[in-house]
Parts: C-alpha cells; sequence; structure tokens
C-alpha cells in the first residue's frame, strides 16, 4: 500500500492536497447506530485550523466538514463514511516561486527523487493541510471512545523552546488547555510561552515544541503481541504527523537512567503505585492512563534566507514567504489526539474480533 | 490482524513461545536468486544470544536457525521462507513458582487479562525470546540491502545508566563495536560500563540504556506520505522491540528546543550541512544516513522484592528467580538492527513497485 | 477490513450510496507520471450508464468524474487520487414504500440483520450505483496496462437465457461491442437479444446473462503462489460484482469432463497448442490470453409481486416500483473489465516489488 | 503481499515444498481457550492424504501434524499458532529428469518465467502438497465454527467426468460421504466412478472432476459490503485450490437462463422458499445453507506423451512419471472444506469486530 490508509479494522484512508479542490477521507469499520452530524466536527476542526489563536498561521479556510455517504437519519450505518473539506484558501500565487527550489526541511527534495514530479503549491500532498481530514476522523473515533467506553484523551503543549510546563497529569483542566492560545495546561508560562513566540516571530524564526497527550479510562487488554503492540502502533501513528521527530511511551528516554527496582510499577490491590509503563506492558493496555509525549521541530517555513539547491543541482537562496506558524507544535494537539483515538479504536476492535468471539471459552 | 507479522511486501510473520519446542518464521516477500545458507545466521544470532558476553542472561541455546523451504540448491527461489529455532534450554521449573502471580512490569497481568490464559512459563509469546526469529530475518533483509544497495545498517550502545559514550557517526568503528562485551563504540566507556553492571548486579538491580542505529548508503526515495511515512514505520518497528519505550529519529528531543534557522538542514551541490533530520524529510528517505535512538528500559526481571498481586487479587511479594540481563539493552542492539533493515527492504519494494514500473515516465 | 478496498498496491477504497450525495473512490497507488483528465472516464462511464441503451434503467444521471487530488497539470503525481462522482438523480420518494420491506433476492434483510439499521433508499450501499466508482477506477487502470504493456481488456455479453452469442476469441471486434445495445460480439444474436428483452419487459420479469472477457498481451509472470494465484483474485473481483453468481477461468466447468490430455495446454517453439488453461497456469499468468466467464443472475427488481416479510416478520407482498433492467448483464460488461483491469494492474506492481528488485540476480 | 497468507483476522500463513524438509503454516487469530490437540488433524489429514483410497496417488507420507506454539496445558493461548508437518516421503529421483523441461498444464513454465529460478522436484511450492497446511489450519476453523455456532462445513464430489451423482442438499450422509472412495454423496455412482476410473488409469489418462461444498447454520449477517462479500472471498478461497477452474455460488451458472421470478427466492415466515442465492444476499449470509459449485481440471500429470518446450526454447517430448491421482478432485474435499471454514471464521471476526462492539447501539 501506499501509506494513504492507517489501522487495521477501524482504517482511514486519505487523499488531496494542500492546493487542490478538497481533501477527502474514507472511514471504513465504523461501527453503525452512532449519532454523528456535521456538527460534531467543528470543534476539534476549530483547533487545528490555522489563524484562530495568534501564532498560527493565518490561513483561513472555513474547515467544514462533510459527510458523504455513511450516515443516514442521523445515525451511522455501518458502511464507509466518506469526508470531504473543501480548500477554500488557497492563494496558489505565494509559492510559485519556488516550484523548482527545494526548500530545506521540506519534502520538495524527497517527493521529486521518488516520483519525478510535484505539486510544488504549497508542499501538495506533504503539507500539514492533510491533517484536517486526520482530525475529522478522529472524532468519529473519540465519539465511539467516549460513548461505548468512558475513554477521554487529553493533549496539550508541555514544552516550547526550553520553557517546560508543569502539570500533574491526573488533574488536567480541559476547559483551560482548549481556552489559552497555546493549549498548554500550566497557567504559569502562557506568559512566557507568549513572550518566547512574539521574539521568534520578530526574528522571522520558529520554534519546536513539545506535546502530552494521555488517555484515561483505557480498557484493558488492548495491543497486540509481537509486532502490533499498541505502543508501537500509537508510535508509528505519532511519528507519521508531520514535524515529530521523537516518541516517548511512559517515562520514555528517562528510562535510559532509570534502575529496575525505580522503573516497575508496583502492583497492589489499589492499582499500580507509579505510571513508568504509560499504561502500556507487553504492548497491551493495562487500563493505567495511557502517556505518550512527542517531539514536534520548529518549521522549516521561515524568512531567514538559507542555503539550498534547485532542481538543476544549482545553488539557490531560498526564503519563505506567506503566513506560517512559528510553532506548529501548537496546532497539532488535535492531530494528536485524533491520533491516539484512531489507535485506540481500531485495537478495541481488533481485540474485540478476537476474544470476544468465544466469549463461553473464558470469562473475561 | 492479530500483530504477529511485520511489513507490507517483506513480510515477517512469527510464532512461538519461550518454553515452547520452537519458534517459527516465515518471510515472505524475498527477492528470488540470493544466495543464502545456514551459516549465515550465525553472527547475529551469536550477537543477540544470551551468555555471549559477562553481562547477558547465561541461558546457553544453541541458536541455530534451520531453513525450512524457500530455498532452493542454495539460493532464494521468491518463495516463502520459512525458519525456525529450536528451544533447546527451557528450564520450565525456574518459573512454575510465577504461575499465578503477575510479575510487576512483565506481561503476565496482561495477557491474562487480555486472553483468559497465558503460558506463563518465562512470560510465554511476550519473551525476549521472540525476538530469535527478527534477527534470523533480519540477516535476509540485511543480505538483500547490501548486495543490491551497499546500504549498511550499524547499531550500538550509546548510553547505560548516565554513562555516555562518545562517538562520531561518519567514523565508527563496527569491528571495535562487535568485540566488546556492551557492543559500544566507545572505547572510553566500556570500564565504566563495565563498573556500572558489576555493581548493578551486585544490588540485585538492573539498569535502562540507550541504542543508536544508523544506515548508511540508503537509497533517496523510500517511504511513503501520509501515514506509513519512514520514520513512522521505523517508529512502529523499534516501539515494537521488548523494552522499548521511546523512539527518536535524527534531532529527536533536542528538536523541541531547537530554532527553525538551526534545525533546518541546509543543502548544498554536496549535499545538506547537517543531519537533524535523520536522512528524512516528509517521511522519505534523504540518501542521507539515517539515524535512529531507542531508550531501553531497566528489565524487571530482579532479584529485589516487589509487591504485587496474584490471579486473585490478593497482594503477594515476588522476587524474580533464575538468569537475567543487568542491561537488556545490550542485546537489543542486532535486534533494532534487523528491524531497520526489516523496514528499509519492505520500502524499497513499496517504493519500487509503484516508481519503477512505469519507469518510461520519468527519468528517476 | 470492512470490505469497501480492493488491491494490495494498487488499491482502490470506496463509499457512497446509491442516495447519498455521491459516491466517493480513492485510488492509491497509481505510478507518477500518467496523463490523466476527466474526459478519460467519459468512454467507460457511458457504458456503464444507465439510460444509454434501451434495455437498463434510465436513471439519467451525468455521471461525470471528478478529480479532487493526486493530478497535478495533468499528470499523476504518484500521490493518492480521489474520484468523485454526484448522485444528481436519485428520485428518493420512488423507494419509501419499501422501507420496512425486504425485497426478495436482495440485500435489504441481510443489512438490517447485519447492522441493525439500513438506508433503505435504493439499496444504499449494496445497489450497483457503487460500481460506478469501480469503472472509474478502471479508466485509469487500463491507462495503465496499455501504455505501458499494450494489454487490452475486451468485455462483452456472451449468452442471455438460452441465446447464446458465437465468437472467436482471437478477432472480436470492439468497436461492434462498444455499437450494439446488447455489448455483444456477435451480429447474429442482436435481434434474437432484443426480441428476447421485448418479451421479458412486456411480462414485467428479467433475465440472466453471461460476460465474457478477455485480456491481451498480458505480461508473463503475474500472480503470486498459493493463496493470490492471478485466477483467485479474479474470481474474488468478479464475484465481488453485483449479481454474479459464477466465475469461470479458461475451460471452466468444461474441465469436469475433460481428459488431462484434452485439457492440458500443449506448448511448442510458436507457444500453446490450446488455451483450456485461459492464460494462467499455477495461478500465474503465461503470457497467452486471458479468459473470464461470469454469470449474472436476473435482477430480482421485477413488477411481478412476491411474497416477503417485513422488519416485524410478517408476510407481505412486494411489488418493485421504479425504473429498472430487464438484464442487468448488460451492464455489467465495463464493471468486470474495470475489475480484471484493477487486479492486473495490482498484480503488475505485486510482482515488479519482489522479482524486479534484484534485477541484476537473474535476467528475465 | 506475495500470496502465502489468507484471511484477515482469522489469518494462514503457509511455507513449504513439495519436495522439502517440512511445509508450515501459522495460523493467527485463533481465539484463546480452545481445545486443541495433535490427534485432532487426523481425520481430515488422512481425506488429503494420498494413498488412502485406490485412486490417489501413492506417496505414503504420515501427514502427522505437529503443533509448535500457540497452545497451552491442551488449549488455545491466542497467540499465533504454528503447525508443522513434515516431508518424509520425498523420492526427489522420480523429478530429476523434469529440470529443465515444462510440464504442460504445471506452473513449471510460469514459475521459471517470473523467479528465473525454480525448485522443480514435484512442483516445489506450487504442488497441491502444500494444501495439507490449509487442511490442518481447516480443522482448527471448523472446530470454532462447530463449538461456537454448530456450523457444519460437508463437501463431497458430485461429479466425476460426465457422471453426475444425484443429492439432496438437506439430506446428506456424511458417514456415507467419507466412508466411500469417492467422497461422493450418492451410492448410486460408486460403481460407475470407479469404472470409470479404471478406464482412465489403463489410458494413462486423467479426468475433471465436480465438488460441492455445503455449510448448514451459518450465522446470519457475515460478509463485507462491495468487494469482500463473502461470496468473493469464498470464490478467492475455491480458485485458489491447486486444479480449480470454476467456482459457482447458488444457482451458478443456471442463472444465465433463469428468470428473476423464478430465482429471486420468496421470503416467508418459515423461511427462505427456495435457495438460487446459495444463503448469501448482497454478499451477506442470509442463515440459509451455503452452496458452492467448483471445477476441477483432470491432472496433466499422465502418462501419455506430450509435446512441450525446454529452458532454451527447444521442442521436446514429455511423459510424467511417478504416482499420480487420475482424478484430483477426490482429494480436493477436505481442501475446499478447510477453505470455506477458514473464510467464515475470518468473516465472523471481521464481523464481530465492527458490528458487535457497540451492542448497546442495537439489538442484534
Amino acid at each position: 500500500m501506499s501509506g494513504n490508509s492507517i489501522g487495521q479494522l477501524f482504517r482511514l484512508t486519505t487523499a488531496g492536497e494542500s492546493h487542490g479542490p478538497a481533501l477527502v477521507g474514507i472511514l471504513d469499520g465504523v461501527p453503525p447506530g452512532i449519532e454523528l452530524s456535521e456538527d460534531d466536527f467543528i470543534f476539534d476542526m476549530d483547533r487545528r485550523k490555522p489563524g484562530v489563536n495568534r501564532f498560527t498561521t493565518q490561513r483561513s479556510e472555513d474547515d467544514r466538514v462533510k459527510i458523504l455517504s455513511g450516515v443516514f437519519e442521523g445515525k451511522t450505518t455501518g458502511t464507509s463514511i466518506a469526508l470531504l473539506v473543501e480548500n477554500t484558501d488557497q492563494r496558489s500565487k505565494d509559492y510559485s516561486d519556488i516550484a523548482d527550489k527545494y526548500r530545506p526541511g521540506h519534502a520538495d527534495f524527497t517527493y521529486d527523487k521518488k516520483y519525478g514530479i510535484r505539486d510544488y503549491r504549497g508542499g501538495g500532498r506533504s503539507s500539514a493541510r492533510e491533517t484536517a481530514i486526520r482530525v475529522a476522523a478522529g472524532v468519529i473515533a473519540k465519539k465511539v471512545l467516549k460513548e461505548k467506553y468512558g475513554t477521554e484523551i487529553t493533549g496539550f503543549v508541555s514544552q516550547i523552546g526550553d520553557i517546560k510546563a508543569n502539570y500533574d497529569l491526573n488533574h488536567l483542566d480541559k476547559d483551560f488547555i482548549n481556552s489559552n492560545d497555546f493549549y498548554t495546561c500550566d497557567k504559569e508560562v502562557v506568559e512566557k510561552f507568549d513572550e518566547l513566540l512574539r521574539k521568534i516571530k520578530k526574528e522571522h524564526d520558529s520554534i519546536g515544541a513539545k506535546v502530552t497527550i494521555v488517555a484515561d479510562n483505557v480498557p484493558v487488554g488492548l495491543g497486540e503481541p509481537v509486532f502490533d503492540r499498541i505502543d508501537a502502533d500509537i508510535a508509528h501513528a505519532m511519528m507519521g504527523i508531520n514535524a515529530v521527530k521523537g516518541v516517548e511511551i511512559g517515562a520514555g528516554f528517562k528510562s535510559v537512567e532509570q534502575r529496575g527496582s525505580e522503573h516497575r510499577d508496583l502492583i497492589t490491590k489499589q492499582g499500580f503505585l507509579s505510571n513508568n509503563a504509560g499504561g502500556i506492558l507487553g504492548g497491551i493496555t493495562t487500563s493505567q492512563q495511557i502517556l505518550v509525549n512527542i517531539a514536534l521541530k520548529p518549521t522549516s517555513s521561515i524568512q531567514i534566507p538559507g542555503r539550498t539547491i534547485n532542481k538543476n543541482y544549482e545553488e539557490v537562496e531560498i526564503v519563505t514567504k506567506g503566513r506560517h506558524d512559528p510553532c506548529v507544535g501548537i496546532r497539532a494537539v488535535p492531530i494528536a489526539e485524533a491520533m491516539l483515538a484512531l489507535v485506540l479504536v481500531d485495537h478495541l476492535m481488533r481485540d474485540h474480533a478476537q476474544n470476544r468471539l468465544l466469549a463461553k471459552y473464558h470469562s473475561h
């Protein structure tokens, strides 16, 4: 397969470029009977949408999700759901001068080498514009998780540059997270983030970020042995988000310096005494909170000139024009939530298929 | 699928438990005409094998790989290759006292909850014993890469606890790496690692590690847009190794604190000026060195008593008996190399299928 | 997966119901650099379109295919291609009286039992309307086959009821086939088909048909051993067309009465002396003409009252209103051609991935 | 994928050649808690085994199935099950003279063209020997079906040459079927089959056959819309059996001559009044008996000399030596049963994954 699908049973397939007529997604495997309307998508689409807060790009797409199939009289029918998001604000002209130049840090070079042809308008298929459909699909996944299992997914910005948010993972304030410009969880860092990003912007530069995503009330037993451990599939889903360069589960890279006596989460009648595992043992959920951290690189779309080459291997200078985020990590919050939700529902279905089939054989 | 396969086109499917009669793998999609003998597996199987150096467990399996199909008169035929590794040193008795207890940090609890039944002997399917077959399959993948593209994969231990190796990724000494007890690349840390592990062992504890894996001479253009970016598939493959809690590509979590002007790798006629991208842009290889770091947790199999529960949710104390690695990261080196090789060959084939089909349409 | 995708590498995923806003398809794996415009779809879409000849249903959709992605400046880019066909002539009213009744011979009963909810307007997802997208995707597949390999696919109606066309598979007149009302290959049967269908229509009944599909200039070596033999994948693709009840390759059911000495196709320097194999040996193409026959049942949408039950398991009588084909087999011709084309391209890519990878190892 | 796997969730992957050391299968997705022992395989392995009755080849392999994983203390654990069948009676010498000649009607020519290398001993991977593993996997599938749903699968020989068995599909005598030399259902034809096959054998020729397979007590709702209709997947599974040239569901090719008023199965409170559909509507099971017919060609391994070419494209004569079935259709009975069972369990799991997930949404 050519990489445009994710999930085995709850499966999203996408198409669409940054500056084509529309983005399209087909979501296959959605259970029947779930109430779904086009309004359900607004909240998350707005969180991902450029121009909503001050520090994200100002392309002002409406990003309205249209349902083209799979829903009848307000409920899912169990057949494939087609989602469409039109590109209404494309401004192709902004990009025409880079048709032959390879922007450093972008996929221009690699797409050209791979395919021998490239839609150079705004990155084409490699643009983060594509993630709009992921967020839409994630809305449906979150609905399934919440309605059936009470599972809740919460993402937030936990670090920008060297400024780190403080937080207690058991007491996250979702309302605060979704109402501040940085989708962060810590009131104390809002001003510092603001100052940093103003500075970065003034310097025409950009900065990296760390996003933390947790899932609470996760059913026990999700994940498949060996290759499709749920942490492996989470890593795949997260590393597949534009700009992500690292993924941690639970203690993550801190584990390198830990002792076994410190890392292993002891178990009591009341549950686990710690969560270095991040809610996953042997690749299977324990029912503890799932904890994921991802590193997002600073966008390469900056207005500081840089050296590169063009199609003819001639050295040229390049400056990215147009409006761009100084910190793409902020908009990644709903995307990362969506990806985690897609993985969880897929694994719910995979677990269900095998282990609930012969319920009489074992009491679960 | 139940997670026992990896790869779309170059596809490994495995079976087998720690204490069953044998481990089995079927490798599908191997190109025909490659010379292959059972001796080809010895070097890598030895690197993974417990008991080869002083700090890995002393189970002394022979770990001889048998080829049951797909090779005729010394060459691959293009049909599926079955690999078999017998379990000759199982000592089931060591494990019988943990049949009902859930070892903290292990998959005992989650397998029981998922399946309602569990092969408790040495972790059964969740044991790292299973990775023997991955290493065997990796040997074939590395052969394809080396013979056709000159691609070389090198893994080494870059950190144990808080002791960090120093290295120049462009001048790694493979002979040294494979001849020291820690598969590390830095002569200076060998003694420090040795001291640390003696200490850890004396304290009946364990310690985490970081493993670094690089691939040189990688063809440009490997990786699929959107979900199956090659970094996403590498993250999946690496996080699917037992004990791995984090994966980084290129600058990894350092990207969080980087500026765009620092992170983006500028391009000249002579090539890229830096490698924060880790050889991957937009999920597609640039032909630069691929750079991956993984975090391995300290094994939970330690001889320090710990609190846990049993099947009846009663609190009990547990001490892991038997012989175990104080640092499982060391043995992960050939496994991580194998996983990277499997991903690369799979993507070579995926790229080939689509982009070499109509060669006349574009000059590559 | 929920059955809405076909192909491993050249992969079509579809969505859309008979009376929803649109049909959508995402075609993944299309090689880059192929010229493609929306006009390319007209010829085949017209052949499938109801109302084009006298004996197919008179819904007059325009069936214009819109390309939403994957094509840039008139050429495919290698990224996923989204195709959209709007439903412009839905007339939902025709169907509202069957919301609770299960039409015999239709999928009403099974969809209700499977999903507990059903889009009853015109069959919803089970309607043959869905095949419009398959035909569109088939156009792209045929283009790849023709341009690269000279492979040509020809389908025709070879039997309606007990009236059989005569033909010489090596001398089919494509112009005649595509210009007569029945897409048949035999001038002699046109009048007989016409008479039969007038009679059937007058009696408010319907009749079955046989469609024959051949592929010429097929590359040797397509098909994978054991489960995904190309004949197995052709059978899957053909049996997945609405109303198909049987599939034959080569001599088909005639093989039951043949002797081995008669069936085996002897080989000379000039090639095979016969084609009982239908161009496939051991599931792999020989380069001879591929020969497929399919049986299409008479549509159950007839105006003769019939017994059935409703949702409450009460016995009721039902008469299908609306406009329907007396012989659905006729419209199946371009659909069957499309399915064969999709299978062939997928197998070209699969073969390419494995066997062309290491070209230096064997001269092909 | 290279065709060595079948099923999405209940997935069999196989390896092994006719004259290699062993056949291997990995069956993934088996539910946990099912009792399974190596003795369970004997009955079906014996039915497939050559030499059991007078008219099948006399290679006397023991065909004992070994379980290498996935079963613990007599029960399946939910992890992948590896099955091994050794090749104990290979007699490679019989085949050495055909190393360079392409036997007409066999896969010799196509394997050589596809891979450029070929295990010529007894057909290698293309040999029907491979089906031994399918039969073994089918035993597990049938067990799941029977124990959980009471589903029973029955196959029998319904025609050899032009001699047709008579039968009533609702009153098949399984004991008789499995105790006569031809696995046929009709006492009246046994002697005729016997005479015919003696004659064929004396003439050193072979003959085709038709096999009929039915499934009773099938749950309603199995099958996925559009491409993976259960009839499409059955067609794929059946056409993937060596020597099969045609597949029919329900009325099959008879549908071509039927009227809609005759074909559609009317429904009453007591159920369907006929079964032209073969238990499947819109690709989804109705709970009626599933009815499948397959055509098996006469084997090309006959002792009548035939014309062919060798590797150098020189014309040569060939005579198949060794022991071969005059009618391979007979041994296909347990294989066809196994394939149907594998498809049904896979679809049970697929249906379960999606439609039982949110049971509260609809009452099923």
